[in-house]
This record gives C-alpha cells, sequence and structure tokens, in this order.
C-alpha cells in the first residue's frame, strides 16, 4: 500500500505570510520536512511516529509558533499546546498550557502511550513529562527577540493578537483584553484577530503503508493570551482527529471558534456521513465555521484513502504534502 | 412555546448507585431541582441561565461528585472541571482543574460572558475566578469523610477509579496509576474502571420558551486521578454540546473515552446527518461509544424539538426530566 503525508505551518493573510520570512524559505523548511517524512514512511514507519516526527522537526524551527519561537502569553511566558491520535484505535495524548519541555508533540506522545489520561494540563502536566524523562529547556531557549517584541507591541496596544509582529493602526481586534471581567447579561462576542493576522500552529497528518491514520497538532497559541487558556490545538475533535474509518485532520486558526465548532470533528463527519473526499469535506468544513463562527483559520487532512486536502477562510495556508507517494508539493495561497 | 429540562447526577451500575445513598434521596434531589428549574422556565429564564441553575445546586449538594462532594485527586486535593455551551450562538465557557471555586459552572458562565477565551485551565482559571468576583471557598468545605476514604482505599489498591467508595477485591480495574511512564511502543490501554463503578458528573440540558438550547457539565474527575488530569467534562463536543440547530447534551462517564470518541458531538451528528429524535440520538452515540472503544457511560439530550432523551452503557443513570411542560419524572436505571 502507499503512503500519503501532509504538514502546516499556520494560516493568514498571503501577504503577511509571505513578508515574515519570505515564501523560499518556508518552501525550503517544508520539503526538507516532507523527504525526512517520507523516508520513514516508505521505511514502514507507522504513521503515528512520522506525524510526531515532523511535527517535532516543526517544533524546533523559530519560523513557527510552536516549541521554539512559540508566542509570548500575557505573563511574557510561552505556554504550549499539542495532541496527537492515533487512528486504528482512537487513542490520544495531549498537554496543555505546558512549559519548558523541548517538544511538546514528545510529551503528547508520552501520555498517549502511557495510556491512563488524554489530556494533561500545566504543572501537572511537567511533572507528568519530567517523569517521562522528556527534553527540558530553560525559558531562554524558547524566547526569541521578535517573540518578545511582538508582545510588548501587543500589550502596548491593549490587545490580544494571534501571531503577527507588526500592529496595524486602525484594525479590528474586538475587545480589548484588560477590560472588565464577568459582565454577565452583555452579549460577549469572542474576540476576533485583525484579519490579515497570522494564525501560528503546525500539524501533520499521514497514512503509512499499512493504511493507518494518525494526526498531530502542536502551538505557542496567542500572544498576549490569558495565563491558563486552553485553545483547540490540545483537544481531540477541535484541532486534531484521526479516525482510520473517516480521515486524519490537523486544524490551524482562532482557537476559540475551532473550540466551539469541534471542528476536526465536524471535518471527519462529512467524510463519514455525507462520503466526501479529503478535499470537499475540508471545504465544507470551512464554510461551516464561517456560517457558524464567522471563522477564521483552516485545516489540512487526508482521508481513508490516501488523498490529501486541505481549505481555509484566510488567505494563506502554508502547506506541503506528498499524495500517494508523489511529488512534494508546496503552497502558500 | 413550551420548555423542556432534563437533569443527571451520574452513571454506573445501578446496585450500586441505590446502594450508596438510597433512591428516595437521589428522587427527592433532582425531583427538588426540577421544580426549581421548571419556575424559572415557566417566567421566561434562557435555558443558559437555568442549566447554570440547576448545575450550582448539582454542585453543592455533597451527593454528588460535583462542587461540595468531589474526589479527591492523587495528592489529596479538589480538582474540578465544569462547562456550559449556549445553543443559539455557540458561545461556551469552561473550566479544568480549578481550585476552591464552590462552583465552577459559575466560573464558566464567567468565561463564556467574558469571550475572549473558551477554556481556562488550573491556576490561571483561579485568577481569573478571583477577578470576576467567583465565590471562593477553602480547601475544608470541598472535603468530605468519605472522599478521604474513598482516595486511601484507592490508593492502597494501586489504582485510579472514577467515584466509588468500595475496593471490590478481584475487580478488574486495569492497569495500576502508579506504574512506569513512557513505555513508548508498548501498545496503551486506557484503564479502565471496574464495571460497577460510579462515573459521577452532573449536568443539566434545557429548551426555553424562546426555543433556545443550552447544556452544562460539572464534576471533581476521577478518584485518584493524576494531577493536571483534563476529561471530557470541560470539553465542548465531548462532556457538553448545544446547537439550537440539532441538540443539547451532558455526557457522564468515563472521560477519557469520551475525549476520544468527541461524545457530545457525535451524538449530535445523529440528530443533524441522521435526522434522529434526542432517544435514538443517545442510543446511537452510545452504541458508536461501545463499539469504537467498549465505553462506559451515558448522556442525557433534548432536542430541537424540546424531546428529551438518555441512553447509558451502565446499568444506571441518576436522571430526571420535563418534557415540554409535564410532569417531572425520575429515573435511575
Amino acid at each position: 500500500m502507499t503512503y500519503s503525508l501532509m504538514i502546516h505551518g499556520g494560516a493568514g493573510a498571503l501577504e503577511d505570510l509571505k513578508y515574515e520570512a519570505g515564501e523560499s524559505e518556508f518552501r525550503t523548511s517544508l520539503l526538507e520536512i516532507l523527504a525526512q517524512g517520507r523516508q520513514r514512511l516508505e521505511a514502514g514507519a507507522s504513521a503515528l511516529d512520522v506525524v510526531e516526527f515532523c511535527v517535532m522537526l516543526l517544533e524546533d524551527n523559530p519560523l513557527y509558533n510552536a516549541g521554539r519561537g512559540s508566542v509570548l502569553n500575557g505573563q511574557g511566558q510561552v505556554e504550549m499546546d499539542a495532541a496527537l491520535m492515533n487512528g486504528s484505535d482512537l487513542r490520544a495524548g495531549g498537554v496543555t498550557c505546558i512549559k519548558n519541555v523541548k517538544n511538546p508533540i514528545a510529551v503528547a506522545r508520552l501520555v498517549l502511550e502511557q495510556g491512563d489520561h488524554v489530556l494533561l494540563a500545566g504543572e501537572g502536566a511537567l511533572e507528568f513529562a519530567q517523569a517521562a524523562g522528556a527534553e527540558l529547556r530553560e525559558n531562554d531557549y524558547f524566547l526569541t527577540e521578535a517573540r518578545l517584541k511582538q508582545l510588548a507591541e501587543a500589550q502596548a496596544a491593549g490587545r490580544m493578537t494571534l501571531d503577527h509582529e507588526r500592529v496595524k493602526p486602525g484594525q479590528s481586534v474586538g475587545r480589548a483584553v484588560g477590560r472588565a471581567l464577568g459582565q454577565a447579561g452583555e452579549p460577549a462576542i469572542a474576540q476576533r484577530p485583525a484579519p490579515t493576522e497570522k494564525l501560528g500552529t503546525v500539524g501533520a497528518v499521514a497514512m503509512d503503508r499499512q493504511g493507518n491514520l494518525a494526526a498531530a497538532t502542536s502551538t505557542g497559541g496567542l500572544v498576549n493570551k490569558r495565563w491558563g487558556r486552553v485553545g483547540d490545538t490540545p483537544v481531540v475533535g477541535a484541532g486534531v482527529y484521526a479516525d482510520n474509518e473517516t480521515c486524519a485532520v490537523s486544524a490551524t486558526g482562532y482557537g476559540e471558534q475551532f473550540l466551539r465548532t469541534v471542528f476536526a470533528k465536524t471535518l471527519s463527519d462529512f467524510v463519514q456521513f455525507q462520503g466526501m473526499s479529503a478535499q470537499d469535506a475540508a471545504q465544507a468544513a470551512v464554510d461551516y465555521l464561517v456560517r457558524k463562527v464567522d471563522g477564521d483559520g483552516g485545516a489540512i487532512v487526508i482521508d481513508q484513502a490516501g488523498r490529501c486536502g486541505s481549505a481555509q477562510s484566510t488567505s494563506g495556508l502554508i502547506r506541503g504534502w506528498i499524495e500517494q507517494g508523489g511529488e512534494a508539493v508546496c503552497k502558500l495561497g
């Protein structure tokens, strides 16, 4: 049986994605990771091993908002979320609000293998990681000059942003973070990022030569997010999902919208209940996201037939894929 | 338009449910809460207000594993999870691993109203609760003699349990908690509770006179659970879900299985894609839970037509309901 592999490095406005690092820098990085993933899949590695491996490489690259290079929360700290899922038996593992682990996705894998729990948060997750022998790093490892500047700008503007280094005057960025809490009765509107901001997350989906599917997603979350915020990334059915009977999904975007629409499971539903292909299901799920919550972001998907698909409501989605053993392809728009 | 209301106090083996508190004690408590919920719905209160109110009453009653009376984690502490969701706009709020708040569901409501985030964890969630003026309690408030004894027994037996005060020798309780972590490569089997154990959670679903749906769920989680464990309860699509186009769901059971199957969204899918009634969708979702992960637990649901339904894979599910303004009914089996 042949194999398929797809990876992503976040969604956002195309012009900004290109501005941030240059198209060629993203292409070089994606093609290198796809080549290494292909080697492993050809050698018979499991989809679960390969999605974990690819996401580790994305986490290690400060170009992406995950692992090293993660954005900073409102306290100036890196708090990371990651999860993965195995399509043959629905085993899953995730961590949220975890600090100081070099590769959150590797800790998520340890959670999956340990088997008692699916999702661990905060200090408890870090204690688990330490006991399990996960690689740790000091705070300095995660902090980059660009992220410190980005946080300072976001805080000066009194806003929470997703992942973008430049504040554009006059942008609609929703309600300020620091306003009064608990105004019961007032209809709350989920805070929206400026539409041109990059929504950083990384992810991978794969089908191995045994026909098994797996998905993995990892992120540093939102710039200036509240301490303890859990996004969609570590949540099965929101930012990640895999079931051999349907598809494997990794999502990226404004996490709260993906949690509220149970996005990754919704995408899988279009395969399960309506027999859609990966591409059609990705588009249907993004249409649903926009219709229900006016959502920003997108997803990559491989269906049970090994077909690759993706869709996004933003103009850009950094992604690359190998469909059924074919040529590696990269697209940003 | 008429209203409907349904509440639950956990799933488990029927003989154990009756043993723990006596059938009449549960019935009295459920009927009292239904009567108070009915008053509010008749007066025109929103479904969201009423599910929050009913769950607060369940949290305040030490009979149930939520709020006061929550089970203890492996460190002998109460860490609580809660979430609610509004079906008209998919707004949602949740807290996980939160300590010292009298009513986790009220903090979840503050998260929903504040609007920036959907889910907050641990110390960050507590800080939010304090800033928002939530009612706090010292540790002593939550601890009951019975829960301390239950934890001691669970730890002596080297096991993690769900919510049951008696250890039965020879029960199959899955893998011990304290074993070596991170045995990559070993196929992990999610730890199962003994089939006769009570799976404690509380929840409510409602349709108000405007035809809006809402759902709320709250729990202390698993006895002797790992510090920082996030179950299904605070996760939209797993332990709680509401969409005016389909139904409102509150689930209870072995949380990891409900996370892996995205249970509450799966139930809603049967309404959305197959046009099922509340009762048929509840049964179809429980059948799916059993088929996919051999899962233990159940759910209550009200569909967009105001019909009540429930199903469980355990022999018991403590529940009561008022369907379309009719008589209040309670069932334990």
